[in-house]
């Protein structure tokens, strides 16, 4: 019998999600819920329905975890307490900042309802969270680095469209090699903003736009572009469209650490990912974790958990046994 | 009150876990438990006790987990299981295709005596293991590659001071660059064990050894380097100790795969190690899996896990809450 998977939001996330099901054969897709008209929407998976979310409730007893595949600026921080009080569920949540007091609502919500939910699944937070932590539990003298790209920053883009006379933007957030390299040298450098990473942004003009206007008005953006060296491109839509519609990321996660009775052998832990495709693969890492929810939830496990609270073989299809013969 | 461990046995090992709980402060070393005369041993930690290994049984209730540093070929298939009926433990037993075998005789023992036992804690086993793992529940589609080095393998070092003629010997395992980026790009190469790895060796001869007797005997010897582009540097004594006398180890664990309705975008995940002393590195990730068996034992868990089944927050002496404010 197959784990029975909804998903709620049917955009980027929500399309990985449903290529991700397909890889996992202990899996099915039973129903994607949609805040559009359901007629307006086809999806990839002939075998499963297409719903209004008005009519999840009644998915209760068909589903055994449901994918959140929403925002998490305005639609997790409420949606995921929501439908924890009804369904084992999963999510991206990845305001950093407001993980404590998600997680209480997710708490909350689950434990009254007697449900599982994980949030913030994904690979930052997510894959490189877990790195982290082994990370530090392993070499407790030690300093953190965390490097992202080369990818598309989805905010940073949008930033960039909102500026008088842009049509379209893509930007791309990428790792300073020489910061990295100090760091993999066991140099512990002190790092500012600007020495981690650059700023490359490929933008789309109005007709009549003045170029130099814009990337005076980019390059000076507070919090985005100010502190970061940034490179303006101006390419026609075409070459935009042809060169610039991928969603590529990807990162480092470092720990540089000493052992030894005086600290005298130093270590270093390197984490990284190179991903065609972020929301695929966010979503593989989703799929994997609701696995996860299933079991758990079916050993009597309720409540809200993180990825740091879940033994890794939950994740995997594989039983102890294989496991332990093949992979250990 | 902090976690009380007992070392056994106190080589390379051992003195590793010595200094790595020194970095716990969550954690104290009451006694190393020796083969030797416990006379003739000096530790470093000033408070704890020296015993012979038959006292033992006597710190029953005076040790929370004994960490067994004894080696995977002839003291833990005995060891490990024998003190699982008195401790918690944690070992390092590294012979892979022996596993199942070792987990099945811990797991009894362990189980009847009420205790809970970590085997195969260390790098690989363990951190490596751990990775593909994950890699492989997060991307079902792919291939896996694991490569070791730069560093000294003691299995091969032992096997060249075997041969006649032999003085002292180190040798190197040195993943090959070419091979490596190949993964790298994506192109998911099947490789040879020649193209994985190469094998250099500095070797001091006995005075009057034939050296190019002894160079023929390294590089045609079967399963060890027959099989490999193997450099022989013949150094004097010297040399070896002036510039070989450390322990540095590392490697890589990749998983190249694909995700999409057809597959149509590829993704790298990639862990490496770069480790200036292997021995104090394992020494440092068994002590983060004592402080877990510590942990899940108070919980009431009794029986043989492995890294697969544990849960990242029990190696980390910080709380839920700090772990999902600072981490994730």
């Amino acid at each position: 019998m197959s784990i029975k998977i909804g998903i709620l939001g049917y955009g980027n996330l929500g399309r990985g999600v449903e290529c991700a099901i397909k890889q996992n054969p202990d899996m099915e897709l039973v129903a994607v819920f949609t805040r559009r008209n359901p007629e307006s929407l086809s999806i990839l998976t002939k075998e499963a329905s297409v719903c209004s979310i008005s009519e999840a409730a009644d998915w209760k007893d068909k589903i055994d975890v449901m994918i959140l595949c929403g925002g998490s600026a305005t639609d997790l921080p409420s949606q995921t307490p929501e439908f924890a009080s009804m369904f084992n569920v999963v999510d991206s949540f990845d305001t950093h900042a407001r993980i404590p007091e998600h997680f209480e609502n997710v708490e909350n919500a689950a434990k009254a309802a007697g449900k599982l939910g994980i949030i913030s699944v994904g690979w930052d937070p997510g894959m490189f969270s877990l790195n982290r932590m082994y990370a530090n539990a392993i070499l407790p003298q030690g300093e953190d680095y965390t490097f992202w790209g080369k990818g598309v920053s989805q905010g940073h883009s949008d930033a960039i469209r909102r500026i008088e006379g842009v049509k379209d933007a893509k930007q791309y957030t990428i790792p300073v090699e020489a910061a990295l390299q100090a760091v993999r040298n066991g140099e512990n450098p002190q790092l500012s903003t600007r020495e981690k990473h650059t700023r490359e942004c490929f933008v789309v003009l109005e007709e009549g736009a003045d170029a130099k206007k814009v990337e005076e008005a980019i390059k000076t953006m507070p919090n985005y572009f100010a502190d970061y060296d940034t490179t303006v491109h101006f390419i026609s839509e075409e070459e935009l469209k042809k060169n610039h519609s991928g969603i590529p990321h990807g990162g480092f996660v470092l720990r540089s650490g000493v052992t030894g009775w005086d600290g005298e052998h130093k270590h270093l832990i390197e984490y990284s990912l190179k991903l065609d495709s972020n929301p695929e693969f966010t979503a593989s890492v989703i799929v994997a974790y609701a696995r996860a929810a299933y079991r758990l939830h079916k050993e009597g496990q309720t409540g809200c958990k993180t990825v740091f609270d879940i033994a890794p073989a939950y994740l995997s299809a594989k039983s102890g046994e294989e496991l332990r013969a093949h992979m250990l």
